[in-house]
């Protein structure tokens, strides 16, 4: 079966990240998903929450009527979208099953080693985790060549990025199947398959690596929580956005490229690398920084209101829509 | 004297950074441009060069005749810009003389003093190092209170960002001029003010932090050079080009903000930190990765030609309209 024939998904788990991933699946229209979720009165939090996700998923929605429990109401009737109380009922025709559940490396071994007994046989695995290995999570599964982790970025029905993290014993035929599913042509997602397990996976270790030193400035006051943030803003942010950082660096070295680059800078990188700030974000002594990164970050910005989360999440789109509209990364990526 | 006034800007070494801030300060229509510099055919050399930063200074570039040597002619006519083969008559009448010259402390330590000797008493000295501290500079200078860092990224007639780095001399009034001069209504220009001298700023302390780990997950072959670069752009570039690392945080911490990110996450991010690549750039043992990386860059972009540098100038450009024209950065920032 190939990832662009219809597809039945079955989503575990539907906090801000599955009601977002259901919202990207919800985007395909050969695809029907079916949704399980332990919380009480689940269907009317669906019906509550979901138009949320699915107005933003709409490349125009300024110009649209926002959707409504309606529209909701409306994937119900015409079969795109199940909602279930029960696990088995919610895995039975599956041909995917995704799982956006607790952080919980006993919940997941559990979950999957049930799931495996209700699913069909054919159906692929995925994990949405963003910390918890496939090989880890595959402990109690008989057959462990269907479970695979496909990492988004939240949020995932407007961020392009899909991490697909196989474990050893992964079969690459389900690899590519994920891929394939997050390349079909118009998508504007892009998945990276990483050819190794890694804590944090690739994208959030980047992350980490900037935020660590980040921590460390404010807490050394060369500057602050918001300036720092604009600093990112009005540098490094748009740079990445439009280029890698390794092909900014080929271009930043001139005609030596990045191993001009890597010469001419090599003296202020290493005296930056040595002492890159090593703050912990767990122990004692080397947290201190914590309340002071805390309390710059809430006076700067507050508590978001729903109002400005909206607002960021357009910001995001229109980023992604000036990458997808005019660098065409809107086809199928290389293998 | 108001930044705000017409000021008249010497600048000393036109390599690819100092055209750029040409073309940078000659948007302005109140500021004249004394350039110097001593590579052999200056003039000739100026009239090859500065049109291509000229054309990309425009926000309507794609509609308009691209400049040639003759607008450059054009600007020496009208006196807006003049070209000197001496740092004596390049000095007489500034206001500010900023040094984009080799990166050498004995140089511009030496060069500083010949300028304080040379320009009128009131001009402000701004060094456009990324790597060389004011305090180091200032050295042989009588009044240390004249010199600051203006810190551009690449390329800087582009490029919001002027990190202002003072030294412990520097007078702040000074510093407030610098923050001034590159915050006018309309500019797209955001200067930051550093509380603190610190090696590579703050700008490449964490674009330096990032590449590190960049580096070492390719080393350790989770990821290819241009694999790390799509994810990179299809996930934090995109971020950090609409809203800071800490503002980012704050949402994804959702109602409990950053706190309750550090609560959740903090597992999976002291993991990474714990493990971040220690890769070097100098010595021996630990640079097994340059030509794993080097090799994989050239591979995946080859060099660039001056025609892909200028689609990537104009990729550039797009993001930092976007952020300027929708998210209001087109204003002074807040002091």
């Amino acid at each position: 079966m190939s990832a662009t024939d219809p597809q039945r998904i079955t989503l575990i788990g539907l906090g801000t990240i599955g009601m977002s991933m259901a919202a990207l699946h919800l985007s395909r229209e050969n695809v029907v998903v079916d949704i399980f979720d332990t919380r009480p009165n689940f269907d009317q939090y669906v019906l509550n929450t979901l138009p949320n996700f699915l107005s933003q998923d709409s490349a125009s929605a300024d110009s649209k009527p926002q959707p409504s429990t309606s529209s909701v109401a409306l994937l119900i009737a015409s079969g795109r979208l199940h909602i279930h109380t029960s696990l088995e009922t919610a895995c039975a025709s599956a041909t995917i099953v995704q799982e956006q559940g607790p952080e919980n490396l006993e919940f997941k071994q559990s979950l999957w080693a049930q799931v495996e007994a209700l699913a069909p046989l054919p159906a692929h695995f995925w994990t949405s985790t963003s910390g918890i290995a496939a090989s880890a999570q595959q402990q109690k599964m008989d057959n462990k060549t269907r479970l695979l982790v496909v990492h988004p970025f939240n949020p995932p029905h407007i961020m392009p990025l899909l991490e697909i993290v196989p474990s050893p014993d992964t079969s690459p035929e389900r690899v590519e199947f994920a891929r394939e599913y997050f390349s079909i042509p118009g998508s504007k997602h892009r998945p990276v398959v990483l050819q190794k397990e890694i804590p944090g996976f690739v994208g959030n270790r980047l992350a980490f690596a900037l935020l660590r030193e980040a921590c460390y400035l404010v807490q050394e006051d060369v500057v602050s929580a918001k300036d720092l943030d604009t600093i990112l803003m009005a540098s490094l942010g748009p740079r990445w956005a439009g280029n890698g950082v390794f092909e900014s660096y080929q271009q930043g070295g001139g005609e030596g490229g990045i191993r001009a680059f890597l010469d001419k800078l090599g003296g202020t990188m290493q005296a930056v690398w040595d002492n890159l700030g090593k703050v912990n974000v767990l122990g004692d002594e080397e947290t201190n920084w914590k309340e002071k990164v805390i309390s710059q970050v809430n006076e700067a910005y507050g508590a978001l209101t729903p109002g400005q989360v909206r607002e960021k999440e357009e910001r995001l789109k229109d980023f992604v829509e000036t990458q997808t509209k005019k660098y065409g990364h809107d086809s199928i990526p290389e293998a």
